[in-house]
This record gives C-alpha cells, sequence and structure tokens, in this order.
C-alpha cells in the first residue's frame, strides 16, 4: 500500500467502527456474554491452527535475530490461549456497565436528573509484540459496549491476524457486526499516524508499549489518549515506623519482580529511623545483588553492610525509572521532605509510606499527587486485579478521565438523563 | 512585551500556579470557605472603586465603536457585582468535595482500595467581555482547591485587573497563596498560545468564548481542554404523544430564548402525528415570527399555516445552531429515523424525545450520543444550576471526563487510595 492508499484504507477501518459502535451500544448483555463465550470457545477449539499461524512469526523473529525473551513474548503457547479463553469467560460472568442509571434527583423545577453509563464509542489500541492483547482489548472493548480498531506490532501480524478472524466469528454468532472488532492489517507505520487523527471516527487512543512510541503518540494524537509513561515509584520509610514491617514491604516494592511499572525505584528514609533502618535493608539489598545509588548521608549509612554495590545518586538517578536491581536511596528530614522530593521526581505513578503516624499517613495520601497513594503496603499492588477491577486495560499517569489502574468503566462515558412530564422553563 | 518577555512571563505565572496549587490541594475546607466569604465582603465593599475602573473599559469600548449590547456585557454594575457576591457566598455554603474518600473495600489480599477526590491541579480559563468571569472562575478554584490562571479579554482588561487584586486580598486574609488566582496582566495574544502550551503547569484549559476562539484553542493546546463547541439540539416529538404537552415544550425549547446553547434548533416529527402536530406549532411560531426551514413533507403540511415564514431546508440547515429564531422541521418515519438523523447532525449536546411510548423513550435515552438526553421536557433545562449541580464551569460537548454541565466535579479527579497493614505481592 502507498500512502494514499493507507489513508484510505484507515477512514475506512474509522467509518466501518463508527457505524458497528451504534449496533454495539445497544446490543443487550446477553448478547454482548455470548460473543465474549463464543470467543473463549473458539481460541480453545483453534489451539492447532493458531500455532500454524504463530509460527509463522516466531520463525521471522528468530530469522531477524530477534532476543529468546522477545521471541518468548510472541508465543500462543496453549496456556498463553487457554489464560486469553479464561479472560474471556470472566468478562462475561461480570455485572453489565452499561446502561446502569446512577443518581436519579428530582429537582426543584420538577425533572428527575441523573447519569447513564454508555460506551464511549470508538477506541484504538497501538500495541507490540504480545499477540494476546488482540484478545485482551477486543474481550474489554465488546464487554463495554464499543468498537475498536487495533495496530498490533508487525512482528506478529500473522498471530494477530488469525486472532482478529476468531473475533469477528464470534461476534457474528453473537448477531453482532464483525466490524466492531477490527485489525489494522498492513504493518505500514503511516496507519497509526492516520489512526491517531481521526477524531471524527476514533474517540480515544489507549498505547500499549515503549516510552518513545507512547511519547510520540500523545505528541501527535489529534484525539485524547489514556497513556502510561514512566512508572517512577517511591517507597517513604517513616518515622515512626515498625522496622520489621518496613524491611518486608520495601524488599517486595523493589525485588519481587524487577521490570513491573509499579516496583519502586526509589527509597526515601526519614533521618530518625535511617541509623537503624537503613543497614537492615541494605543487608537485604546486598543478598540480592541489587545495587543502592545514595545520597550522602545514606551512603555512609550503608558503607559498612557486607557485599552492597554502593554508588552516589546523581540528580537524574532522582527521575529513573530502572525496571533493573538498582534503587536510589536518600535520607529526609520527614514527611514534609518526602512529600516536596516525591512531587518533583516522581511520575506520579504510584507511591507508599510506611508509618505508624496517623496524620503522616493522611497528609501523604492527601498530598501527594500520583495516581496510587498507600500506607504500609507494597507498591507493587498497583495493578487492576489487585484493586478488584477486574479487568486492566492499562495504568493510566494522567490526571483527565480515569487515573491509575482503569478498568472497563475507563472505556465508559455518562451522559445526562432528563425525565420530565411536560416541564418547561421559564 | 516582545514575544521572548510574553513566554517569560507565563512559564513565570505557571511556575507559581503550580507552587500554590499543592497549598491549596491541603487548603481545609473553612480555610477555603473564609476566602470566598472575604471575596463577597470585598466585592460589596469596593461597588464604588470597582466602577471607576470598569469605567475606563466602558469608555474605551464606546470609543473603539463596539455595538451597545458587547458594551452592556463589558458592566460592572452594582447588581452584577451583588450576584458576584451571592455566587461566592453560597459556593462557601457547598459541601467540601475535596478529601472525600468513596468505595473503600477490602481485597483478597487483605488491603483496603478505595478512590479520593482531589483537586486536578492547575488549570487555564481563556474568556472574552464578561469580567464577571473572573469572579466565577476565581471561586470555582478557591472551593475546588485548584490553581487558576485567568486570561480575560483585552476590553476588559482595567476591570479584571481590579477584580483580581480583590480575589488576592481575599486568598490573603484567609491565609491561602495569593499566586493561586493569577490573573495574565498583558492583552499580548502570543500569553493564550502559551499558556495552552505548558503542560508541565497547566493541568487543564477551559474556554469560554466564540467557536473560533475554542476551535484555535483546542488545535493547538498541549493539554487537555473541556470545550463547548455547537448546540445543535433537537427535539423529537414522538408517536404516538400527548401534543397539548409537545406544543408546549417545543414552544419553549425554541422560543423562551433564542441565543442559549440548549435552545432546540431542529425539531423531528413522526409522521403519524405530523399532520395533526405540525400545523398547531406552525401556528405558534408564525405567531412569534420563527422563520421554518422544512424538508418538503413538513413544507406541505405546514403551508396552510396563516403568516408562517417558510422555506426549503438545504442540507447545512441540519446542521446549523441559529441562535436565532428559526428552526429547522422534518417529518421522519419514528423514532429509528430520529436517533439516525440527531446522531449524524447533532453536535452532541442535549436533545429531547416527546412521547408516551416507554420503549421508544428508553431506546432514546440509551441510543442518542448526547451529552444530556431528554424525556417530555424542555432542551432549555441543560444547565449546570436546573441539574442541581451549584455552579457551572462550562457545559462540555466532549465524551472524555466531563460531559454536559460542568460542576465543581470537572476540576477535581480521583486517586486510587491503598491502606494496608504490611501486606506483600506474591
Amino acid at each position: 500500500m502507498n500512502a494514499l492508499n493507507v489513508a484510505e484504507y484507515t477512514q475506512t477501518l474509522g467509518l466501518q467502527a463508527k457505524t458497528a459502535s451504534a449496533q454495539m451500544a445497544r446490543a443487550s448483555a446477553s448478547t454482548k456474554n455470548k460473543a465474549l463465550k463464543a470467543l473463549a470457545r473458539l481460541l480453545r477449539e483453534n489451539v492447532a491452527a493458531l500455532a500454524v499461524d504463530n509460527a509463522r512469526d516466531l520463525e521471522r523473529a528468530t530469522a531477524a535475530g530477534l532476543s529468546a525473551p522477545m521471541v518468548d513474548r510472541l508465543k500462543l503457547s496453549p496456556q498463553v490461549l487457554e489464560t486469553c479463553a479464561q479472560g474471556c469467560e470472566q468478562l462475561a460472568s461480570m455485572p453489565e456497565l452499561i446502561g446502569e442509571l446512577q443518581g436519579l434527583k428530582q429537582q426543584p423545577s420538577g425533572i428527575r436528573v441523573g447519569q447513564m453509563r454508555v460506551p464511549i464509542g470508538v477506541f484504538g489500541m497501538i500495541f507490540e509484540s504480545r499477540p494476546n492483547v488482540t484478545i485482551e482489548a477486543a474481550s474489554l472493548s465488546i464487554k463495554s459496549g464499543n468498537a475498536c480498531i487495533l495496530r498490533g506490532g508487525s512482528e506478529a501480524i500473522e498471530s494477530n491476524k488469525a486472532l482478529a478472524r476468531l473475533v469477528q466469528q464470534a461476534l457474528l454468532e453473537a448477531g453482532l457486526p464483525e466490524d466492531a472488532v477490527q485489525l489494522v492489517q498492513t504493518t505500514d507505520r503511516e496507519a497509526v499516524g492516520q489512526l491517531i487523527a481521526m477524531p471524527q471516527y476514533v474517540d480515544v487512543i489507549i498505547p500499549r508499549g515503549g516510552k518513545g512510541l507512547i511519547e510520540r503518540i500523545s505528541r501527535e494524537a489529534k484525539v485524547p489518549v489514556i497513556k502510561h509513561l514512566d512508572g517512577n515509584c517511591h517507597t517513604y520509610v517513616d518515622d515512626p515506623c515498625d522496622l520489621d514491617l518496613a524491611v518486608r514491604v520495601t524488599d517486595n516494592a523493589k525485588t519481587q519482580k524487577y521490570s513491573p511499572c509499579n516496583a519502586s525505584e526509589s527509597l526515601l528514609v526519614a533521618r530518625g529511623v535511617a541509623a537503624e533502618f537503613l543497614p537492615r535493608i541494605g543487608a537485604v539489598f546486598a543478598a540480592k545483588g541489587v545495587e543502592m545509588r545514595c545520597d550522602p548521608e545514606a551512603l555512609q549509612l550503608l558503607s559498612p553492610v557486607s557485599g552492597a554495590h554502593l554508588t552516589a545518586a546523581t540528580e537524574q538517578d532522582w527521575f529513573e525509572e530502572y525496571l533493573a536491581p538498582i534503587i536510589s536511596i536518600k535520607v529526609v528530614a520527614g514527611v514534609d521532605e518526602a512529600i516536596a522530593h516525591i512531587n518533583h521526581y516522581s511520575s506520579h505513578h504510584t507511591e507508599a509510606i510506611l508509618t505508624r503516624d496517623h496524620v503522616h499517613a493522611q497528609r501523604f495520601l492527601r498530598e501527594v499527587d500520583s495516581s496510587s497513594v498507600m500506607v504500609n503496603t507494597s507498591t507493587r499492588f498497583a495493578d487492576g486485579f489487585e484493586y478488584g477491577l477486574g479487568a486492566e486495560i492499562g495504568i493510566s499517569t494522567d490526571k483527565f478521565h480515569a487515573r491509575g489502574p482503569v478498568g472497563l468503566e475507563g472505556l465508559t462515558s455518562l451522559k445526562w438523563v432528563v425525565l420530565g412530564e411536560g416541564e418547561v422553563r421559564s
């Protein structure tokens, strides 16, 4: 396809999605759930067929010299497909959101005013590598009564095409329009530029992928973007604090897994407990090979820890999302300095205070300007499933519309409903 | 100021607003209400002084040849100031939104998860002519715990400066930072371009003014915009329908006032009731001098009405927001065609169905994709005060974040709060 053809093609997808979205918006809960259950069945029935398409992506990736972990992320194993199928069934069993009418109240004029939850319309999802995102996005879109246009990575194009065919088959089985979920069939990059600039057809863009991709999309999009940039999460050990709890939680926040965005990247410690706490957590980090990038005070307190990998932190370290066995450590005067430091350096994702002081806890919750604020627990809990949302579309580091872990509600909006009996305005 | 100085100046306002916003976010309800009451008192005490500053704007406007209604909108009469003062007192008496914790639920891991309402941070408001908007925006900003940067029209600059001084005096009296409400002191247009492109300082922009201004801001802004474009509102008279009610409500929706965005601009009538209904409403419109732009069927049914000003509607008429004694009229087959027509031509502001049929009413509410949908009442009710919001920042025709009339909640966001007792993730 040349650029002109790509533009035309993307516009066609947009128009088809917009048309399908009106049908999805009025679909009943049982129809949508029927499609989700059909999709779960089709995924299980097609494990072997999907392996054939998936193998073509895997061969191409291996031939192109992709690293083993990258190739692994492309793999549609029976286990991955079973997880996808179970995800669809779980969504089918969740309560219906759409059409819910809330807060209907009578006003002095006589009219009754409330708000109804409705689908947002059409969303575009742009993602890299893992093909199972096709099923996650499609099933969330069906459940929430939206239409969507999916743009996966070129390295998974054959797998994505095969999965999208199953999704469309499931939609048709349930009597829903197949255009409710469309996969962009070309790997041309121009299609992304088009997709994010069609406000007449697409209501919101959800990118999932590297920081470069998300920054580019945020900059160029002509529609709202639910974006997730860095997770530079902080754990602050306050004075007074239960230090056993602090060691256990700080260890979990940093080392339970290094790659997730909700892992803590920076540790702040109140001066009053630093001399006792830092050597204890330092020994844990040393044993696990975690590099500690410290301010001068922390460096001094940690220097007696045997086997500790200590370096002096630079200004840039306070901003850094390592996603690796590295943590920045700073001694602060107390809760005021901790809050000020976090609000300055954080990416506004998730921050935790570990404390026994009720007033400090309340101030931290109220004054730290991040999408999740926690008391006495691990930042690793910032997750749609852990929060009970049932499904997670992404984690938003924005303040607008959806903030933090975004569930199905993030794909809906509230419109005003007014019921009258012939009232007129005077 | 030259362009470089304007850029520097606007950045300084941004930094000051950001700093002040942290203090506003933790201010107690009583402190904010104290500032609002002080502002009300200062407005009343300074009626004479404000008249002097206002007179300079009025003289300049008259000398520049502005029309009498335009000059009138600039006027800070004692009545206008008293209304502003009462607005501040009303806000002071409204319940506090900030800090409210909702839906705290225990999860299987043991953590308790809920959401806390917090200020959005810093908003920029860009408005034209009426200086009383300075007080409306400032008081909403104080109540919601935000900081704001206000950019009024150049024609009201002296009045706005005088009002902003009183706002800052009220803030200081209550012990709040004066930078929580800042007026852009230059009338240089470059300042608007700067204000809408500082995502590091400004979280959302709210423009109030003509369509040209709002379109330009939406196109160029680097931060979210709560925007209100057209109000091409529809009233649909269904079959079956109480025609007495339909005549009364349709008349009100069109003629009670022509200029508001929630006035109906288009009338759709089900074929089954058109022959009886159209001559009746046509007589009302004829008596009030309302021009009727009709499709061929409506034209024929209305032609016997004596004194009716009838013209043939063009395609463009179905899109038009007249804000004048003009209405477009079309006969449709029924509720399906009405919904399809509205979803195609509407500006997604407000639409009403007048009907006796329960199923039609439910379908209209669910399927019409507008920010307000109504049954058996006048579109003129689409208004923050009529909806019981207490105060209105604007009416959003977007689906994202805030939709329809936007009250104080539109200036807040929800962050996640997690309370634990040392839980870790496994």
